[in-house]
């Protein structure tokens, strides 16, 4: 059995197992790797087995035989949570690291509590799966077995991927390929692909999946119906056997979309009671959904402010529904006026959110979750933390990013995000007077409401590599391992996931990594300037335009005139926006002397000469930003041409044609913005440089 | 019988023959209206009789009896071209007006010829029919039979309207529906609808219909096979019934697409042999076709130029496959580069066409009509004439406007459009150093290539109202008015137009008579200025976008920058388009001070305080008309709420609720363009409006 040993291809991701990097690991392993056995019969446990099994097949190339649990002799245990084993490993690691405030899983490798044996072992079933890949990862990167002696745990209880797929297959903001999940108005009978998806998923710790696209059609609302739950059911136990929960996007019209019931108010009983009645028929298929998703009074979706109704009021209703089943709602907080008036200065869309949601803390049922963007508009290369999610004390939220790349070059410019994501989450927080992380805050369990977590839209299609970019898979990777760990280093993952996709061969391992860490900068550097956002095509959102947005209802402007840019969301001056954080970050950002260079748009306007604490002024920062931004473009197009002959062609091609097409996308982003401040403000590059 | 002088409806358009009008009139006709006679018997001369007696019946409230030809006293004789009354009438006809120089068809209506009756007759079957709608026309004007002595010729002897619709029933660029041709890949079978449209074209002398888009898909290429063509003969029919041809676009890659031939070359034989064979299988089922429509090398259509071969070259290919079945190709001189880079300034799109044709002016076969747009540009509100129309010598050509509102409101605001077309086709042209109009130049007779005439991208789909706004059937109508006689007044034809559809009476026909001329100037003085163009939403062509074209591949730029906006297209200085026409007019453009202020910024880059021949500054202009812009669409509004009452409510609510869509439209092309302009250029308003 050579699973995964083989050819590795785009289609295997990390989980290629590949034997190049650890052979001197697994030769001084002794007998550890020949020998596997699980304590515990459950369905996820099996998966481990099986995982286990795969995995060190491929990288000891070698089979290893399955024994019984109380073989004495070198092992690899995978121990059930509650089996004796289990317990006493996980004792002791606990002994030994000190007990963890709230953590929701734990993870224990131990060659320490069995002599001679590596036990693999967590406070739950998924765990002991996740310890399985987090064992399988740590010997892929070189680290013998003996000696093994690590604890991890997450404080995230939700580690979810959310897919904007539709009935018809196509994917809103998808850029790789069709649904996975479903095909002409039927979920999928194809679930081979599935199965091999979960499976990516668990590695990388994810626990929920929702599979339908949260803006719900009167068609996908029928997937709560007999129509379509026998084989939703089927979908929810392939997760379920990798420990993902299923849950679904739902419209907040349900009832009168379903049933002939004329108003969708959550305060009506018949409305009320209708809810709980689907919610019965939907865990009579599906016992352990995770819940619904909801998009409420959001871009045009319906909500119970239609009925006079507050947010929590239209969560409720849903949430009391699927209490008795365990069952949690995620209600998103996109919810702003998508029909502003452009003239109209004094709505700043970035307030909405906390406007809307903050004064109604306390409201929520116990299990809705309140899912809030990173930051205060939507998904931008570069915004400020969202001040909802630092703010909220008595809901439970999860922070919501967005792992296709809408905003961020659509998985044809390399964008790996993890650096974004780590910094707004690391971003600071201040609880009763202690300062803390946004992730912190966002666990819950400082605040005593930890069913929320990490949410990312995701980017995976039918596309052969997933992702549409090989290189992309890496933000599926990173994705997983944020939302387990918000704390962890975006180089030590880049590193993790290049070492499991490519090997950790050189020049391949350092070229790439140093790809993917620089190339947030880079995307950043050759659109919209100093953290300003937009300037996209509209609709398709890839490629510039400067004004596209400008005059438009979607309250995303620049204010760009003859003399300076930016938006004055300042409390002195501006819209007051600044005044939503917590007293030391409001000062920050409503300074102009202290505000970060990088978010300087967002929240001052300033005129073109300004000077940036970078010492440059902003009109020439946009220049060189921009020249820089497409050098920096062909210069990752040419360090990947340099690995021509160390990868596989397949691979090798498929990123360098997107790379090319970054190329090109970046030389128009350089030419268009600077052409465009060049015709406005009048004032030249210091360098000379071309403007067009 | 009491056909149309019912209600009239929004379906009827301007054929309702309402009895309001002319009752004195018919009062005082004696018996000359209470019988009609035709003598001959083709199919078109029953349809010119029943119209008599469909028209007769209404307007009379009396059907007339049909009798024989030689019945002596009162009557309305349709006299076929050969006959002996016919020939009698068109003679005394002649000697009375003195012989018309080039006239492709005459039509007579005289109360002179046979005394007691009313003859209409024409050298031409079809002309019959368009006499009989010419008299009812005028009866319903208020003109007395006794004393009629009209006869009225046309130069154009193509008179075409061109459907862009698709073989799926969608429209490229309608706004009025769906297809009344194709539906889910098929021709219809709905022939009523077909028959009645028809009959609409024929009222105003259209003669020739082309029912399929020019830009040809795969499937619509095999519209000249045996798959489609027995229903394309049953369209055919209707219309030639009517005196009209049926035309079909088809791809220059037809031989590839239809047969096992690699490549569509058109000197390869077997290309040359492809097209006469598949012409000899279309000609059997419509032997009148009236030939091809061809948009090759055309924003991505295929073309000659991929096999090095010209223009020329690609039309005669077909031309020669056409001839021997008296079929004609019009061939589209819409060809520029719509991959231009925007850096690129030495290239001007304006250039193309002539750049492309001129120089093949005399290598087209006799068959081929070379089809130009209006302008150099795409049906821009404002345009200066095309310089190719009055240029060419020996090639047959055509004018082609646009009838469908692509760039001028899309039927939700008012653009009455023969005013824009009068004025081009009355424009200066000098042949042989005889100054002449274009439209003289274009009709052929002066250079002996009179195949040509006038084009227009049609309006209509299945809206009840045929044109998606009652008021853009004046657009159709006029259409028809001014292919016939390019010199007709539009004050006249909107006239005409609004007593045939509401009536005489007053307040209506005044009020709508100024709203249809003045409704072109309004929507140019609120959309881009100075004859610049585009400035409209990149893809959907509605509502404004300043930049939405200006980084674009498409060759539509303003230049705008803080200083000045606009096109140095000069000899001097810019780009050298004023070289293209006559020396008379490359002088007028060329010179900045004799330039028209409604083409500066076509011809110009200026700056911002240029002052116009008006005495304004540029930008003073562009507040200015933006500002009267909007409100004069207010001002509409108001004029057609004063007719509350005095229109049926259906027609009435149809325009009121499009007036409403143009006033916010306005209001937003005024506040985006006033911003956009203030912004960049820093210059205020005289009059201290409000401008965001």
């Amino acid at each position: 059995m050579t699973a995964g040993s083989g050819d590795v291809t785009m289609y295997d991701c990390w989980l290629g197992y590949r034997r190049a990097g650890p052979e001197a690991v697994v030769a001084g392993s002794g007998d550890v790797l020949s020998r596997v056995a699980v304590s515990g019969a459950s369905a996820v446990l099996r998966t481990a087995l099986a995982e286990l099994v795969r995995g060190l097949s491929a990288l000891t190339g070698r089979v290893p035989a399955v024994v019984p649990e109380q073989t004495a002799g070198p092992l690899v245990l995978i121990a059930a949570p509650r089996s004796a084993a289990g317990a006493h490993a996980l004792t002791t690691m606990t002994r030994t690291r000190g007990p963890a405030d709230g953590e929701d899983e734990v993870i224990v490798m131990t060659a320490l509590a069995r002599p001679g044996q590596v036990v693999l072992t967590s406070n739950t079933e998924a765990g002991c799966l996740h310890a399985v890949f987090a064992f399988l990862r740590r010997l892929q990167a070189g680290q013998a077995p003996a000696g093994l002696h690590v604890a991890d745990g997450t404080a995230s209880r939700l580690r979810m991927v959310s897919h904007w797929d539709n009935l018809d297959g196509t994917i809103e903001r998808g850029y790789a390929g069709a649904s996975i999940f479903f095909k002409d108005g039927q979920v999928t009978q194809d679930l081979h692909r599935v199965r091999d998806y979960a499976r990516l998923l668990a590695s990388v710790g994810v626990n929920a999946v929702c599979v339908n696209n949260v803006n719900v059609t009167a068609e996908a609302a029928r997937l709560l119906t007999a129509a379509h739950l026998p084989r939703l059911a089927r979908l929810a136990g392939i997760f379920r056997d990798h420990g993902i929960r299923l849950f679904l996007s739902v419209s907040f019209d349900s009832p009168m979309i379903l049933s002939g019931i004329r108003a969708a108010d959550p305060l009506d009983p018949q409305v009320r009671d209708w809810w709980r009645s689907q919610a019965g028929q939907v865990y009579a298929h599906i016992p352990d959904l995770g819940g619904f998703q909801v998009k409420a009074d959001s871009e045009s979706r319906p909500g119970p402010s239609v009925y006079g109704r507050s947010q929590a009021d239209g969560a409720n209703v849903i949430a009391d529904a699927l209490r008795p089943f365990g069952g949690v709602v995620l209600w998103r907080a996109f919810v702003y006026d998508c029909w502003q008036d452009w003239r109209d200065r004094s709505t700043d869309r970035a307030r909405a959110c906390y406007d809307t949601f903050m004064p109604l803390d306390g409201a929520f049922g116990e299990n809705v979750i309140v899912q809030a963007k990173l930051g205060p508009m939507d998904f931008q290369v570069r915004e400020p933390p969202s001040p909802l999610l630092t703010a909220l004390r008595l809901t439970s939220a999860a922070i919501e990013v967005q792992i296709t790349q809408e905003y961020t070059g659509q998985q044809k410019d390399l964008c790996f995000l993890h650096p974004q994501w780590h910094e707004v989450m690391n971003g600071r927080a201040v609880v009763d007077g202690d300062v803390t992380t946004l992730a912190h805050v966002v666990s819950g369990h400082k605040t005593g409401r930890p069913n929320g977590g990490v949410t990312g839209v995701v980017n995976v299609g039918d596309d052969p590599s997933w992702t549409g970019h090989v290189l992309a898979q890496a933000n599926l990777y990173a994705f997983g391992r944020l939302a387990w760990d918000p704390g962890i280093d975006p180089g030590t993952v880049a590193a993790e996931w290049v070492t499991a996709t490519f090997g950790a061969a050189e020049p391949v391992a350092s070229t790439v990594t140093r790809m993917l860490l620089d190339s947030w900068r880079v995307y950043e550097s050759y659109t919209a300037p100093l953290g300003v956002g937009w300037m996209v095509t509209p609709g398709t959102h890839y490629g510039p335009s400067v004004d596209g947005y400008e005059y438009s209802r979607w309250g995303t402007y620049h204010f760009a005139d003859r003399e300076g840019i930016g938006v004055d969301r300042t409390a002195a001056t501006g819209t007051g926006f600044t005044a939503q954080y917590e007293p030391g970050q409001a000062r920050m950002y409503e300074d102009i002397g202290s505000c970060p260079d990088e978010l300087l748009l967002f929240f001052h306007h300033v005129p073109y000469r300004h000077r940036l604490k970078s010492g440059k002024t902003v009109i020439q920062h946009i220049y060189d930003s921009h020249f820089d931004g497409a050098e920096d473009a062909r210069r990752m197009l040419r360090d990947w041409l340099s690995l021509a002959g160390h990868l596989d062609p397949v691979r090798f091609e498929q990123v360098r044609s997107r790379l090319e097409l970054q190329v090109a996308n970046a030389k128009e982003w350089r030419d268009v913005v600077n052409s465009y401040f060049f015709r406005k403000s009048g004032i030249g590059d210091e360098l000379g440089r071309k403007i067009f």
